[in-house]
C-alpha cells in the first residue's frame, strides 16, 4: 500500500427536505453574502430554488443568484460568476444541481480570490485558496460533492481539464434522494455510469495487495449494479436513489482509492469526447471503458478476473482466466446496453475520422496517459478505434 | 434509508514514517502547547516518543507528557491529565497509543475546558467543546482515531461508560502500519475482533434497503478475515498491517454505518464484562457476539444468511435458510478460535456465578438494550448464559 493522505472535511446533510436546512448550514459555515449557482430552469420550475432563497432569508443571509450551467459547463459563465463575487463581495458559493453547476461554482470560488485568470488553475497552476463552495446535489453522478475536483470546459478551443485541491472539497453538501426522483432515466443511467467509472480508475492498478480499497470499490459497484436497474423501472424509488445518491459520494471523495496508484486515463480519453461533440459525460465513459479495458486486458489478466468474479459474478475459470477476464468486459458492456447507455461510437454520435482530431486535442506528446498501462498517443490511436 | 449527518474531518497521514511529520500537522492544526500522552514502556522503548518530541521540537513547539494509560483505560489518570491541563495551559492533546489511550486523551480534553467533573460527559450530559486531539496510533482495533467516541471506566464502582460527540474527532491521526508490526498476536487479534465487532454492530439492523453501507460492511469483514491470519503468521507483514490499519478507521468512523439503525447491544454487554474481569475488549466481544447472534437470529433470519453468504462463502440453503443462518455464526466462531480468541466465558476467566452482578452492574431497569433486538434485562441474562 503506497503512504497517503486522506482529508474529506464534507459535512454531508442527507435524507428528505433536508435542502430546508440550508440557511442554518450557511451560517455555519461562515456565509454571510451568497452566490447561489445553478443550472436550466428545473431548479426553479420544482421550487427547489425558492425553497433555498426562504431558509437563506430566514437566516437574514444576504444572496443573489446565477443560473444557466449547462452539461460540460463552460468558461463563459465561470467568468460571469466571478466578476458577480467580486462586484458584490461574495464570500460563500451554493452550488444547486449536479456535476456540472458543482463543477462551475468551484471554479468561480477559485477565480473569486485570483486576480489572474481562472483558466490557470486548469492548466496546472496549484490552487492556494478558493471560497467556500457548498452543495445541493440535483443528479447522483459526478461525485463533486465530497471531491477534490472540477472540470471546465473552455470554450477557447473546447479544452477540457480538470483543477484539484483539498480547497474545493465542498463545506458542507445536502444530498436528498427525492430530487434525483424527476431525472429522465438516460441521466440517471450516465449518472451510474460515471459512479462506475470513479471506482473502476482507482480498482485498475499496479499497486498489490490493497484487499481493503478493492473490497470498498467492489462493494460500490455491486450496489450501483443492483440499484441502477430498479431506479430505472421506478423512478420515484427513494430506497434505490438513496443507495445510488451515496454510492455516488463514497465513489469518488477517495475513501476507496487511497493507497494506490490510480488510473484516470479513460476519463481524459472521454473529456476529449464530450469536448469534440457535447456528449453526456456518463454515455461517453460508457463508450471508452471497455474498450480500454480490452486493449489493458492483458496487462494483468487476474485482476479483471477478479473483478469479473466479485463483481459481476463470472463463475472463475481456473485453467482459462483470461475467459473470465474477457467474460467481466462483456457482462459490463451488457449491463451498460441494459441501462440505455451506448457502447460503441456510433451509439454516441462519434465519428471514426474525428479520431485525429481527438487524439491531437489531448496533446499528450511524448507523454504517456494513464497508470496501469502508461498510454502512448498511438496506444490512445487504438482505443478510440477500438470503440468504433 | 434514514436521513443523517456524516461528518469526519479527521486528517489522516497514513504510511511509512509519517510520524515525523508530526510538528507540522500539530502546527498546522493550531497547537502551541500540547500534552503526550502514552501508555506503556513501549512507546518509549521502541523510541516512537522520542521521535515524536524531535519532531515537536523541531517546530519549537513546547510539550510536556503524561504516560501510564492502561488497557480499559481509568478515570484517575484522566483526572491528573485534566489538571495538568489546566495549570500548563495545554492547547493541544497528542495521544500515542492504542484506543485506549486516544480515548483517554479525548476525556482529559473534554475535562480541560470543563469546570465539573469530566465524567458528566460519560454519565449523558451533552459534549459542547473539547481541546483538540491528534493521534499517533500503534494498535489497529479501536477506530478512535477516526470516530466520536470515547470510553472510560470510572474507578469508583468501576463503572465502564461512552461519551460521544462530533467534537471528539482527532483533527488528524497519523496510521503507520509498521507502528504495528511489534505487536503480540493477541493483541493483533483482539484489535481485529473489535473492528469486526464495530461493523457487525452496524450491520445487524432493521433498517431495510441499506445495500451500498451493507457492501461496505462486507467488504470490510471480508478484508479482516482475509488479512489477520497473515499479519499472525507473520507479524512484520507490512501489507497485512496497512490493510488491517485501515479497516479499522473505516469500520468505525461511520462511513459504514450511516443512514441505518445500529445496536450497539454487545459492545455493552462486554463493557461490563471487561469492566468486571479486566479482560481485553477484543476478547470480551469474542465471546459475547456468538451468544448475542444465536439469541437474536429468528428476528431475522434472511439478514443472518446473507452474512452468512456474503462474508463467510457459505453455500446458501434455499430449503432451509436457518441453517446458513447457523452456519454463518459458526463461521465466525471457528474464525475467532483460530485467531486465538476465546468465545467461551471460561475460556475468558468470566464466571456463570458472576452474571447477576454484570446485569445490575448494566443498570438496564426498566429500559432496553440496542436496537436490532430491543434487549430486556432477562433478555441480557440470557445472552450471557448463553456465552457461559
Amino acid at each position: 500500500m503506497n503512504n497517503f493522505n486522506f482529508y474529506s472535511p464534507t459535512h454531508f446533510v442527507f435524507g428528505k427536505n433536508r435542502e430546508n436546512e440550508v440557511g442554518t448550514f450557511v451560517k455555519r459555515f461562515g456565509g454571510t453574502r451568497v452566490l447561489i449557482h445553478f443550472g436550466g430552469g428545473s431548479v426553479v420550475k420544482s421550487g427547489l430554488l425558492n425553497r433555498v432563497k426562504t431558509s437563506l432569508a430566514a437566516e437574514n443571509i444576504y444572496f443573489t443568484e446565477l443560473g444557466g450551467v449547462l452539461p460540460n459547463p463552460r468558461s463563459g459563465l465561470v467568468y460571469k460568476g466571478i466578476e458577480i463575487c467580486k462586484q458584490e463581495n461574495i464570500d460563500f458559493i451554493l452550488a444547486v444541481g449536479g456535476g456540472s453547476v458543482i463543477d462551475s461554482s468551484k471554479a468561480i470560488a477559485l477565480g473569486a480570490l485570483y486576480d489572474g485568470d481562472f483558466w490557470d488553475f486548469y492548466m496546472g497552476k496549484l490552487v492556494e485558496k478558493a471560497l467556500p463552495v457548498a452543495t445541493i446535489l440535483t443528479i447522483s453522478a459526478a461525485g463533486s460533492e465530497g471531491s477534490t475536483g472540477s472540470v471546465i470546459t473552455h470554450e477557447n478551443g473546447m479544452l477540457k481539464r480538470a483543477a484539484n485541491s483539498d480547497a474545493l472539497r465542498p463545506v458542507f453538501s445536502v444530498l436528498n434522494p427525492e430530487l434525483t426522483c424527476t431525472l429522465p432515466n438516460y441521466q440517471t443511467a450516465c449518472g451510474a455510469t460515471d459512479m462506475m467509472a470513479h471506482v473502476m480508475e482507482r480498482y485498475f492498478t499496479n499497486t498489490q495487495n490493497v484487499e481493503i480499497t478493492d473490497r470498498l470499490c467492489e462493494g460500490i459497484l455491486l450496489t450501483v449494479i443492483k440499484e441502477t436497474p430498479k431506479a430505472l423501472a421506478d423512478s420515484t424509488n427513494y430506497e434505490s436513489r438513496a443507495n445510488i445518491m451515496w454510492a455516488g459520494m463514497v465513489a469518488h471523495n477517495d475513501i476507496c482509492g487511497v493507497g494506490r496508484d490510480q488510473d484516470w486515463s479513460s476519463h481524459q480519453m472521454e473529456h476529449e469526447l464530450s469536448g469534440l461533440y457535447d456528449v453526456a459525460h456518463g454515455a461517453g465513459l460508457a463508450v471508452i471503458f471497455p474498450a480500454w479495458m480490452k486493449y489493458v486486458m492483458n496487462h494483468n489478466v487476474m485482476r479483471f478476473a477478479q473483478f469479473a468474479v466479485r463483481v459481476w459474478g463470472c463463475e472463475m475459470d481456473f485453467q482459462s482466466p483470461e475467459k473470465t477476464a474477457i467474460q467481466g468486459i462483456e457482462r459490463y458492456e451488457q449491463f451498460m446496453t441494459s441501462i440505455g447507455m451506448p457502447i460503441r461510437f456510433s451509439e454516441l454520435g462519434a465519428k471514426a475520422e474525428d479520431i485525429p482530431t481527438l487524439v491531437k486535442t489531448m496533446q499528450l506528446g511524448n507523454r504517456t496517459l494513464g497508470s496501469f498501462v502508461k498510454l502512448t498517443e498511438e496506444d490512445v490511436r487504438k482505443i478510440y478505434e477500438l470503440a468504433v
